[in-house]
This record gives structure tokens, C-alpha cells and sequence, in this order.
């Protein structure tokens, strides 16, 4: 697919369904293709036709019309591919669309690959490949921050940053391989503590890039929160008031959810995934055990934790008992840890402070119990109310780092504005909107990766005095990787792995 | 809805997802309200571009890029809906789509009502009503015989056609009606037996055009084809070959379909919609009688039945029983009767002859039996073979017209290409493809209809010597009938139930 820019290539660009359907022909023959299948009203071919212009006429098979459309032309270099184009714009009709592709390619075109429009638009220098990249993420963006990220990677600040990085090591490479012509000398023309200082500078930008995937990745898709705890604490409850609908089937019987339930929300301009899942106990039923282990999964992928906890039968949360059934999670490592003491409408009158319970959580202090008062003010700590399990309570604390309490009603949507809120808080939603660099594609993850392991080699190799032409090896290799980014290094694999994620007539 | 025209509208066009997306604006501010939002690389206002232009640049809310976009301009009266017109290119991300939508209405435009761009293109006088019905038909149209059926009615031969009706009808009226001025003094202008002609002429080419609709209106949606037969026939076996997959259940266990299962298949470019039904037998299982109900529901409005009948444990088939079967239906009046005789690989080497099967069941001969033979050339009838039910065979011959019996292996898939070549046969192809004029709107139906009913009254009316102003009274009612179908005469009620079921963008 790479190679054949020879060729006319045609497909339908818009989704299914809706009133009109553009179908987009590049390539040197695309008025020569049109003009076989197109009469327009004024009888003036495309071929003659001016660019940025737009013709009036039938799509015809022999004497059958197919279709009334417009065609607007586009001249090289000027159209998205740099190619000689033309947007055939018809009915919304999957029969027509069908008809007028077909009849494209009996007219010399070739359907067109997934991103091949895309891939013409790279490969003639219309935009580096983070820009391609960002292509597929507008189109696929959803939600302000998503959006966001997408444009701004679109307009090449990004690239910019990157070439910035990679000409300072290109400049390194080379007064390090000039050393290399005058070997036998001696001389050192790069003083080596300054190489590693610029390095040093390298490298940590990198790592700040890095950095900013592994924290923000997870805005572009939704950030998976997933909403667990033991049976009937009314997690399925919670979703559907997130949600403000009934999402999520509930009951009063433990174990009314069984599969994971997945809903997306956007707060704030970010889109949050939340998984519903079934509620956490030992269980003999073999089905009701499928869903925990599913609900396990889905904690571990996790960026933020809903634990909730429902008061007990004399209106007390079991605190400690929840943070026992969080330390026997996996969580992932920079996941957040909500604990939600839900149906606060239960608790009989006692005031809750989740500040005073978290603060006595964090500090080890929570001991065996954690509890609503019956006094005003603050968390007492009453034993004789509290569901005790005995998990040392100092390892619970040092497992698991909760980030927050929250009280909640989900039933009478109480405390639902803090919960999203705190959910909101969650992301630096100024740098993000502000236009900050963050990394959101794991190809460039891996790529920041690579160029970072080999500016270890390369500090490593000048600390201890390595042979020039090693160290320069190896600064060439962190060249390679990050000019694999932005595709001022690439090759037919990387580019059809790119490419075929894309959506036809893109 | 109707007389809002005096401001802009703005929708999207195109379907859900998609590369690109297509944004409509219509109205006498739709260059003003893009303007607002729109920023184009030329610095040249839309307000400034000429019609049938393209222009590059940039959507924006205050600093921030929404996106890039490309947007045509159509100045009034050379547009789609005869206003001043754009269309925005922009991402087909459901985002940006959002976005841009309520910068336009920010910017002044109001959010389209369905077909609301095609009312203004209908109020504009650049199309009839029936063409403008034409343009939902056609977007919706996903198979040859309904995409000519609304490029016809698009063309507008139909209008023309209905027109010439309405032309002479409206000249009789003229002629009785000059009549009243005369009232006095006892003329006849109009030679009464010439108008019961006349009228003769019109009524029959109105019932002409209600029998395109009563025969042919089903092509628009797909004909409905109800596969039917006892249970364990093979009904569901015929589905899958016909349909060249594994859509029904099938097993040798009796009952095994249930529910009506529909799947749709395009045969020589007309669409049949075939539904798998339950077996038919008495039952006392009330999940099976509910299927049985549903399955002679869905025979009750088919338009053709595929009977499927299996050879008995000796090889041969049932006819008569079948005949019985089909007699305790509901068939529709216009029904066309496929006798399928299935499981032609299990009659044991018996040569069974359809198309004598066909005559002597036709001729009322077929008497308690019919069966494959084991001589060759015809079909015997041999009683001590068949599976006998006396309902009376000339009853059931009375009662159920076969219109073809065939012979077939579903599992093996012998003699599906004569069943599939029947199945099209049932359509007039020739007339459909060749531009015949074919009613499938049932509002045109019904104002047809009302039409003949008048003209019934008119030429009783003629015949009876009555009143020359009630006479024209009813002519009156036949031309105000036909002229809702065009359009020439109609009113916000019924341009709004015509408009609301177009889509959102047309």
C-alpha cells in the first residue's frame, strides 16, 4: 500500500446513515476518473475545472442516473493529500454510495486503504506523522480535553519541542564523531562534563514527557474509574445517579450486578469511564465468582478507585473493614482511592466528618474501627459499632493510600456534586487546556522510551570514559527513536501499523 | 415550523461517524452567522465569496481552534433549499460536530427541524411535493428497485402525469360550473355522456396508479416473503442457503425456531424480506403457541408464501395435508403461493415431477394425496402414501391458489437458483427498471383514493342528471385530492407529518 501514489484511489469519507455522503478521490487521475461517471450541468469537464471550485451535475451508469451531487475540485498541491482531488458529495444512500464507488473503479480508481488519504498527506510532506497521528484523534475525539489534546498535537508545537531535543543531539553526535576523525591525536573537542550536563537537560525533558503520558494518557480514551465494594452498598445505585439515568439494574438483593457495566461521563470537558462491578465477597456460586474476578480486573486498570461502603445495621461505617477489602486489591500504582461512605440517609441523625476519619486514616491512628458519631463535631472512634476485621491495621494504612472520603446519599443524590468535583480535581485540567505537551500515544511512549534508555548508555558510556565512536552509536540511536515520532525516520512498517488503525476515506 | 423563513437554520448532514462530517446553514444570515465563526486563511468574508466557491480556514471560539474546516458557499437562488447557503467541512468527531453547531446557533442560526432544508427547497418552488417525498426516498433507498422507484418519482414524470389528471378534471369543472352562470336558461354545455367518458378515462387511470401501489409498494421496503410449513420441514435450513449463512437455528428437533426471525436479501436488484416462522401444529406448550400466532401474523401480511413441506417416513410429500395447512391460513388477497417441496435428497431416488403436481392440484384433481412417484416422468397419486387429512379437495383447491410448486434440497441447495429466479419472476422488472410510473406512498395511495371515491359521486352524479353545482362540487374534491399529492394544494398539517419523518440535515 505504501509505494503505489501512482494510482487513483477513492472511498467514502462520511459514517453511515444521514442525509448527504462525500466520497473523496485522490490522485492523478482523479478528474480523469470523475469525468467518466460525472455530466455536469454546465458541460465544462473537471479536468478544465478550477481548484476550490464546485460543480452542479448527475452521477451517471450508461443512461441511468444514479445520482444528483456536487463535485468540488481541488488542484495539487493544493488539497489534503498535495494530489489532484475531488469530493463527491451525494445522497446519504448506502446503496447510491455504493453504486458511485463501484462505478469510480470501473472508471480506473482503487478503493482506498484505511488512512490512505492520511498516508498521501504525510508522505507529501503536508504534515509530519504526530500531525497524521493527531488527524485520527480529532476524528475520534469526544469530549473537550480529548479534543484538546488532539489539536493541539495537530498544530506541531509538539514536533517543534521534538526536533528541538533531537537537533541538540545531532549537534552532540557530531562533535563527539569529529573526535573520531582526529583519533590518533588525541584531542577532545567536546568537554565531556558539559555533554553530560546537555544530557542531563535531554534526558529530563524526555522524562517529563514520558512522565505526562503516564499520568494524562487515559484523558484521550476516558479515565477508567471503576466503582467497586461489597454486595448491596448501592455501587450500581451511585453509576446511575452519575449518570442521571437507570443504567445499571438495582434491587435490594446482594449480588443484583453481575457482569461489569461500563458508562461514560463527561465532567468538566473530561470524559470518565466508569465501570459498575459486582460486589466483592468470598462466594461458592460460580457465576457471582466470574463477576468479582471481572471486578478485580477492572480495579487494576483503574486510574481512579470508587470504593463504597454502606453504613452497618446500627448506622456505623466499617471503615477498617473497607480499607482490609482495599489492601486485598490489586491496585495499579498511580491509581486514586475515593472512599464513598454512601447511603448517608442511614446513619440515623449521627454527623460523619470524612476529614477527620481520612486524617485519622492516614495517620495510622484509624486503629480497629472507624465510625459515624452519635456526637456532633467530629469521627469518634467507637469499637462497639464497628465491623472489626483484624488485618493489622498499621499494614492496611502503609497498602493502601486513600485520597479521599467523601459522604454520600447516591439514593437522594447527596454529596454527588463533591463526588464530581473531586473526580474533576483529579486531572491538572489548567495545564491541559492551557496547551501543555502531554503525550497521549503509546507509539511515542515507547519511542520517548527507547531515545531515554539510550541517553543512559550515552551518560553511563561518558562517565566512564567510553570510546567516542560507542557513545556516538548510541546517541545516534536516541536520534533514531525520536525522529521516529514525528516520521523524519520511518519505514513501511511503521507506517502501515499507523495507518491501518485510521478509518477508511481518512 | 413551516413559515419560519425568514431565519437561518444550521445542521448536520452526514451520518454518525465518518472522517468528515457536513454541516448545512441555510438562510438570509447564513454568510453573517459563518462569518462569526469561521476564519479563513484568505481573510475574505464568506459575505464577499461567490456562489459555488470553497474556502479554507479555520473554526473558532474566541482564541481557540475548533477546527480546521473547508466551507462551500451557495448563494440564492442557486442552492439546494433557494437561499443563501453554506456547508462546513469539517472532523466527523461528534465533538466538534456539537461544537460548531452551537457556535452557529451562538452566532444567530437556529438548529434545522427534520427536512427542514428540503421544505424550504419545496416552499422555494424548486421541487414538488412528491419530489421533495422523493428526496427521503431515495437517502433511505439501499437496493436498485427502490433507488428507481424514487429517482423516478424524483424526476418528476409522476408529477407530470398527475398533473394532466388534474389539468382535465379542473376543465370539466370549468365547463359545469360555466353551466351555473347560465343556470337560468336551462344549457348544457356539457354533453353529459362525453363527461361520463372523460371521467371513465381519469377514474381508470387513477385505479390504474392504485394498483401500482397495492402490487409494487412493497418494493420501496423489501417484498415480505414468510418461509411457513409444518414443523421440522426445514424452513430455517431454507433461510440460511437462501441467505448464504447460519442466521436461523436449525436442528432435527421439532420447534426448534420460535420467534419470527427477518433477514433481508437483494435478488437482481429487488430487496425480499424473508421471515422464518415457527412450525405450524396444535400445541399445549404456550411459549410454541405464541410463536405459531406470530408466524400466521406474519403470513397474514405477506405478499408471497413460501409453503415448505418434507417427504413423509416413506418419501413422499403431503401435498393434500399441505393444501389443508394452507387453507386454515390467513392469506392477504394479492398473496402469490409457493409450494416448496424440501428435502428433495430424501425421497429415495423417486423422480418427482412439480409441474404435474401443479396441474392436477390446479385442476382440483389432486384429490386425498399426492406423492412423489416411484415411476418416472409424472407424479402418480398413490393413497396408501400420503398423509391424509379430509377438509374436502375441492374446498381446499377453492380456497388456496398455488402459483408454483418447486422441488429443492435446502441442505444440499438443488433447485435454490430456480427458487430465487421464481422469486424475482413474481416482480415486473421490466416496467419497474424501464421508469414506470409505480405509486409507493401510501399518501398518494389514500389521496388517490379519495380521488375515485369523489369521481365515483360525480359520474353517479352525471348519470342521475344531478344538480350541475353538486356535480362539480365532487369534481372539485377529486382535484383538491390529487393536488395534495404535488403539493399544489396543501397546508401546515400536512407538510408537517410529511417533513417530520425526513431525516435531520435534508
Amino acid at each position: 500500500m505504501i509505494n503505489n501514489h501512482a494510482d487513483t484511489i477513492a472511498a467514502v469519507a462520511t459514517g453511515q446513515g444521514g442525509a448527504i455522503a462525500v466520497i473523496r478521490v485522490s490522485g492523478p487521475d482523479a478528474f480523469k476518473v470523475c469525468d467518466t461517471v460525472f455530466r455536469p450541468v454546465s458541460g465544462k469537464p473537471l479536468n478544465l475545472a478550477k481548484g476550490y471550485t464546485v460543480h452542479y451535475g448527475r452521477i451517471v451508469d450508461g443512461d441511468e442516473t444514479v445520482d444528483d451531487v456536487l463535485v468540488t475540485v481541488f488542484r495539487s498541491p493544493r488539497s489534503y493529500t498535495g494530489e489532484d482531488m475531488a469530493e463527491i458529495s451525494c445522497h446519504g444512500s448506502g446503496y447510491i454510495k455504493g453504486r458511485i464507488i463501484s462505478l469510480l473503479t470501473g472508471a480506473g480508481a482503487r478503493v482506498a486503504g484505511a488512512g490512505e488519504f492520511t498516508l498521501r498527506a504525510f508522505m507529501a510532506g503536508k504534515m509530519d506523522l504526530s500531525q497524521a497521528e493527531a488527524v485520527a484523534d480529532i476524528i475520534a475525539s469526544e469530549d473537550r480535553a480529548s479534543h484538546t489534546l488532539a489539536m493541539n498535537q495537530m498544530k506541531g508545537g509538539y514536533s517543534a519541542g521534538l526536533r528541538v531535543l533531537r537537533g541538540g543531539l545531532v549537534e552532540l553526535a557530531s562533535l563527539l564523531e569529529l573526535e573520531l576523525d582526529f583519533s590518533e591525536e588525541d584531542v577532545e573537542f567536546a568537554d565531556r562534563s558539559r555533554l553530560i550536563t546537555q544530557i542531563d537537560s535531554i534526558t529530563a525533558e524526555i522524562e517529563s514527557l514520558k512522565e505526562s503520558f503516564l499520568l494524562n494518557n487515559s484523558i484521550k480514551e476516558g479515565i477508567p474509574v471503576t466503582i467497586a465494594g461489597e454486595p448491596n452498598t448501592g455501587k450500581s445505585t451511585l453509576l446511575n445517579t452519575l449518570l442521571r439515568e437507570d443504567r445499571a439494574m438495582v434491587s435490594d438483593i446482594a449480588g443484583t450486578t453481575r457482569d461489569v457495566i461500563e458508562e461514560s461521563l463527561v465532567i468538566d470537558g473530561v470524559r470518565f469511564r466508569f465501570t459498575d462491578t459486582a460486589g466483592l465477597r468470598e462466594t461458592d456460586d460460580r457465576l457471582e465468582g466470574m463477576g468479582i474476578e471481572r471486578a478485580r480486573n477492572s480495579i487494576a486498570k483503574s486510574r481512579i478507585l470508587l470504593y463504597v461502603v454502606s453504613p452497618d445495621g446500627k448506622g456505623s461505617y466499617p471503615v477498617d473493614a473497607a480499607l482490609a477489602g482495599m489492601a486485598a486489591l490489586r491496585l495499579g500504582e498511580n491509581t486514586t482511592v475515593f472512599l464513598i461512605l454512601n447511603k448517608s440517609d442511614m446513619v440515623g441523625g449521627r454527623k460523619v466528618d470524612p476529614a477527620a476519619i481520612l486524617r485519622d486514616v492516614n495517620s495510622g491512628d484509624s486503629g480497629s474501627y472507624l465510625t459515624g458519631s452519635t456526637e456532633t463535631g467530629s469521627a469518634l472512634k467507637d469499637s462497639s459499632k464497628t465491623t472489626f476485621i483484624d488485618t493489622g491495621s498499621a499494614d492496611i494504612a502503609s497498602a493502601v493510600k486513600v485520597d479521599k472520603i467523601l459522604l454520600i446519599s447516591a439514593k437522594e443524590g447527596t454529596g454527588i456534586d463533591e463526588l464530581t468535583a473531586a473526580l474533576s480535581g483529579t486531572v491538572d485540567r489548567d495545564s491541559l487546556f492551557a496547551g501543555a505537551t502531554i503525550v497521549t500515544n503509546f507509539r511515542h511512549y515507547e519511542a520517548l522510551l527507547h531515545s531515554g534508555q539510550a541517553l543512559e548508555r550515552v551518560r553511563h558510556g561518558l562517565e566512564t570514559d567510553l570510546a567516542a565512536d560507542l557513545v556516538a552509536g548510541d546517541i545516534r540511536d536516541a536520534i533514531y527513536h525520536l525522529g521516529t515520532i514525528t516520521g523524519e525516520i520511518t519505514n513501511d512498517e511503521i507506517l502501515g501499523s499507523i495507518f491501518s488503525t485510521f478509518c477508511i476515506g481518512k
